[in-house]
C-alpha cells in the first residue's frame, strides 16, 4: 500500500454528524479563524458570531464563553490528533508505511484544521490546567507512537541512529511547523507536501 | 569544513557590549521568560522588573511599556534569525557545507533564544504592523536564501525534487519547532540534534 503517494487520506469523518455537533463544529471553525486572524485576546464574541452567521446568545448556548471557545478549539485539535494517528497506524503492518501514513494524515490535519492548531499552539498558556495537561499527555503519546516506528525503521537501518524521540519530533516538525507558513493557494496539496516530506527523509515507496 | 559534525557554532557575538546594550538585552531576555512562562497578555512589567532585578522605572527606561518589549524581543529574534543565516552562508563556498552550516547555526540560535522564539511566534497578531511586516519581510529572505541553496542540491540529486521553496520550509520546519518541544535538560546539544537534522535529509558529511 502506498501510503505516501495514493492521496487516500479521508479527512473529513464519514458518519452523519447531528445538528447540534455540526453547528457546534462550525462555531470552533468560525472562533478558530477570529482568533488566529486577531488573536485570542483581541477577538471577540462579537466578531465570532458575525463570522459564523449566528447570535451572540445562540453561540454562547453551545461553546460558552471566550475562553469556553479556546478550551473547544484545543479538545478539537486534540480529537483531530489523535484520530490522525489512529488513522496512519490502521493502514498498514509495516512500520515504513505506517510512519508514511501517519505523515499523511498528520499533514492533512494540520492543513484542513489549520487556524485550530495555529491557535492552540500560540495560545497554550492562557488554557485551563486540566485541557493543557490532557492535551500534553496526549502530544507525548503521539510523539511516543512516532518515536516506536522511529525506532524500528532506525534496527532496519531506514532512518539515521539517535535518540528515536529526538527524531520523531524531527520528523513532525515539518506537519506541525505548516501552520506557521503553509497558504491554501501554494502549488502543493497536503498529499503531495506529505509525499515531499517522506521523500526528504528517505522514506520512498518501495 | 564538516560544518555539521564539527559543534563550531560561537553562538555569542564575540564583540564587548556596552553596558547599556547589555541591560538592555538583559531585560529583553527576562521578559522573554515572563512572556513565555505566562503569555503576553498575563505578563506584567512588575514580574520582568523581579525577573531581571531592576526597578519598573528602570526597565521603562531601556526598553518602554510591555508592548515596547514584546517589540523588542521580535527584531532581537530577526537579527538572531538573519545573523545565523550569514554566518552559516560565509562558512563555506560549497551549497551542502552552507546548508549544513545554517541548519546548524539556526538550530544554535533557536535554543539559545529559545523564549524569545516562542514569544515572537505566539505573538506576531500583538505586534505592530511595521515590525509584523519586517519580520514577516525578513523571514521570506531567509527562506528564499535557503531554497536558492535547496535548488542547487536538487540539481546534483543532493535534496529531492518538487518546489525549492517547500523543500527550504520542509528544512526550516526541525529547528524552528524546537522552541515548542526542546527542554535543555533533554540529552543532546544543540550542534548534535542539528547534526541529526542534516543526516536525516541525507546531508552526511563528504
Amino acid at each position: 500500500m502506498p501510503a505516501c503517494s495514493d492521496g487516500n487520506a479521508t479527512g473529513q469523518p464519514t458518519e452523519v454528524v447531528s445538528d447540534h455537533e455540526a453547528k457546534r463544529l462550525a462555531i470552533i471553525e468560525g472562533a478558530a479563524d477570529v482568533f488566529g486572524r486577531r488573536g485570542f485576546a483581541a477577538g471577540t464574541t462579537k466578531e465570532i458570531a458575525a463570522e459564523v452567521g449566528l447570535s451572540q446568545p445562540t453561540i454562547y448556548h453551545y461553546v460558552g464563553s471566550k475562553h469556553g471557545m479556546l478550551r473547544e478549539i484545543a479538545l478539537h485539535v486534540d480529537t483531530e490528533m489523535t484520530a490522525a494517528l489512529a488513522r496512519g497506524l490502521a493502514r498498514s503492518a509495516n512500520p515504513v508505511e505506517q510512519l508514511r501514513a501517519v505523515i499523511e494524515e498528520f499533514t492533512d490535519a494540520v492543513v484542513r484544521d489549520r487556524q485550530a492548531f495555529a491557535v492552540y499552539w500560540q495560545e497554550i498558556r492562557s488554557l485551563d490546567d486540566d485541557v493543557r495537561k490532557k492535551l500534553s499527555d496526549d502530544e507525548r503519546a503521539f510523539v511516543a507512537a512516532v518515536a516506536k516506528l522511529v525506532a524500528l525503521l532506525q534496527d532496519e537501518r531506514r532512518l539515521p541512529d539517535g535518540p528515536a524521540v529526538v527524531v520523531a519530533e524531527a520528523i513532525l516538525s515539518m506537519p506541525s511547523w505548516m501552520y506557521h507558513w503553509y497558504r491554501p493557494q501554494g502549488p502543493l496539496s497536503a498529499a503531495q507536501i506529505a509525499q515531499l516530506y517522506c521523500r526528504l527523509i528517505g522514506l520512498d515507496p518501495v
